[in-house]
């Protein structure tokens, strides 16, 4: 069977077949995985891939785990959490891959900016509503309809494709970091986050901080008499937006062309004050910064430690009050792999065969658990994805599902090149 | 007698009586009276009140309060929060006065900037510490220790002496609001709040507000993407700094001249965002804006809006997504007393008789119920206490002792001449 014929299948097949992805996703959309309560959705899945037969392994990570160099989480156990990984065997000489997606979802947020249930997985307009629709819930699906294409079509693979359904990515990788010390490892991945169907040879890394602002309280009508830790914010606030511009004015990589800042360093949470007429004695900002792809962590960590020094040239209060800086909660290990790695060229052009155009590369404004994948396991990585990062951590979030089409046949004919069929 | 010899009188008794002053003390700062657990401190106080003979009127706020156009409170009952008045009948033809201070205290705020327990009442160096030992439970006491003096030294006065513990201040006045429905009037009243002995003949007024700053979310890696409600609180908390600037550059009456900010606007508590790796999508700022005693609550308040909608100039954001305003929570009215007034007179020589010095007089950097007393109740209001300004809302709260005795001393004097003495 040549290529051209794989494909006709294939499209066919996903045709046929769109109201299994769709009822999938809408059943994974309306169980809210938020961190510590992904178990109902990974039970969704099971019973999916239990159709598909996979050698099915569900685990709670846990043991080594938390003294692990790469572990960050601020949990102290994953009871009734648990990891999925189904895997479809090759038949042996193929190369195998990896095919991750996450479970977990960011938490909805201000109901008041959301015009439906947040989990309402509702239909309009070729879209499904819902928060983890794009973030990664549709990917999720892409990756099981390419595999039960393959399965159902009758097209048996050299490699092994190793499906992961990891708990959290969005807090720290720890479920990711649970396969690799499980023994999953591969000869390359693809992680369908959200990436608008563009390619991501690049991963940024980043970091959750958090710091704490010290002022002095007072009453507010003598205000004068204390020190605000809400004005120290703002000094705090503005010297991390030069950071972020110095840091940013570095990258070169043409692929971060297109992105407004490659890097950010977004302050996600405030929190300060106990009483409107006292003054604020203190003040805690939570955020992440972002971590080029060919970036050492540690350097990241160095620079915000030197800007908040920096702050006591600025204003003598932070000598008496160092802000305090906490690399807490989450952490993405950042990644790179080679342009000219032969995954790169097949998923290439499998997208030129489905969509008949040049696919877009760029690199990730986020990261992922690909640099785990990478820095820990040394398995090269590529970021391909239906959703939109716009849409992610959104109110509203969405996905639309042609895209998710798109993508599943897009995989499953870089599944055939990249393992290998027996002729 | 003369009034050398009730001074001798007075100054004796005191000086043997402070462990009484110093228990009463202690037992109130122990009780922890923050707003809704008035109840035991109140308790506290009626024992005391009993051994002094006084007609003791113990009752919770309601009823009309609710509707009536100065009640200001969050709280939707004031069950088990009673207001506590004691009445000291004159034998007839003098003037009365109401003797009012707050049982009420502020949260403590963070309990690792207190060196020791906050309701300690820990004694050391002639201060007592703890929360509420300056505002004002320490006030209180010196009112207790006078109206006791003259008790048991036999002293009758002419006019009626009207006790009033309330609940309540530190959140909108509805306390005093609720003296002044169950009908206590007076001809004048002095409110013992922390002036740290300096007359305040002008008493600010403050009201709270809270401040709506809306964002859009998004993920942190793509905050381009959104807009940061952080970022754009920057530029409210800037907007409301000129609007202080401005306002406090107008005031030139002469009793402020020592106060760097005569009428500030505190940003006590904000608060946005839930995910360190999204983008804030709303930020609520509270705070206080002081009132002038010469100016009505409506101006003020009018400049807070015209200030908000200015921001629409400086960032078109704000045209999309005006910032939020609500007026909640406390409110405390401003008032004025002429300096010429008779009572003015009496506490300034029974200051310059005890002190040996002259009082400093200024303008009062805080709200109090004496507003209230009167704009709705017409009565004149002199506030003058013992605790000190700057410590009141800190952590390790404190008052000298001593200075309660001293207050206490130029009280009962000062009670002697305005209420009259039969001779």
């Amino acid at each position: 069977m040549i290529n051209k014929d794989y494909q006709t299948q294939i499209n066919s097949w996903i045709k046929e077949n769109k109201v299994v992805g769709i009822e999938l996703l809408q059943k994974l959309v309306r169980n809210r995985s938020i961190q510590t309560k992904e178990y109902d959705a990974q039970q969704v899945l099971i019973s999916h891939l239990k159709k598909l037969n996979l050698e099915i392994d569900e685990w709670e990570v846990g043991g080594d785990i938390f003294t692990h160099p790469y572990f960050c989480s601020t949990r102290k156990n994953f009871l009734k959490s648990p990891n999925v990984v189904a895997v479809k065997r090759g038949s042996g000489n193929g190369k195998s891959i990896i095919l991750n997606g996450h479970i977990d979802v960011v938490p909805e947020g201000d109901l008041t900016q959301w015009t439906d249930d947040p989990y309402s997985g509702k239909i309009e307009g070729g879209k499904m509503y819902g928060r983890g629709t794009t973030d990664m819930k549709g990917g999720t699906v892409s990756l099981l309809l390419a595999i039960q294409a393959l399965k159902e079509l009758g097209i048996e693979l050299n490699g092994d494709v190793i499906f992961q359904s990891v708990i959290e990515e969005e807090s720290g990788g720890a479920g990711t970091l649970g396969t690799l010390l499980r023994g999953y490892k591969a000869d390359a991945a693809i992680i369908p986050e959200p990436t608008n169907m563009k390619i991501f040879p690049r991963q940024q890394g980043s970091m959750w901080f958090r710091l704490t602002i010290k002022g002095r309280s007072a009453h507010g009508g003598t205000r004068y008499e204390g020190v605000s830790a809400i004005e120290k914010s703002i000094t705090v606030i503005q010297e991390l937006q030069k950071l972020e511009k110095v840091r940013n004015a570095r990258i070169v990589d043409p692929l971060y062309q297109n992105t407004p800042i490659p890097i950010p360093i977004n302050l996600g949470i405030i929190k300060g004050g106990d009483w409107p007429s006292s003054v604020a004695d203190e003040v805690t900002i939570e955020g992440r910064i972002g971590v080029a792809p060919d970036e050492e962590m540690n350097h990241a960590q160095e620079e915000l430690e030197q800007s908040l020094k920096n702050l006591e040239e600025i204003d003598p209060w932070f000598k008496k009050q160092p802000v305090g800086l906490d690399w807490f909660g989450a952490r993405w290990v950042p990644g790179t792999i080679n342009e000219e790695h032969p995954l790169m060229g097949i998923l290439h052009s499998k997208f030129q065969q489905v969509k008949q155009t040049e696919p877009m590369i760029e690199a990730s404004p986020w990261g992922t658990d690909g640099g785990l994948l990478e820095k820990l396991g040394g398995i090269p990585v590529i970021v391909f994805g239906p959703g939109t990062t716009e849409i992610a951590h959104f109110p509203n979030e969405y996905i639309e599902l042609e895209k998710i089409f798109e993508v599943a046949e897009i995989i499953a004919l870089t599944l055939i090149d990249w393992c290998g069929v027996s002729s």
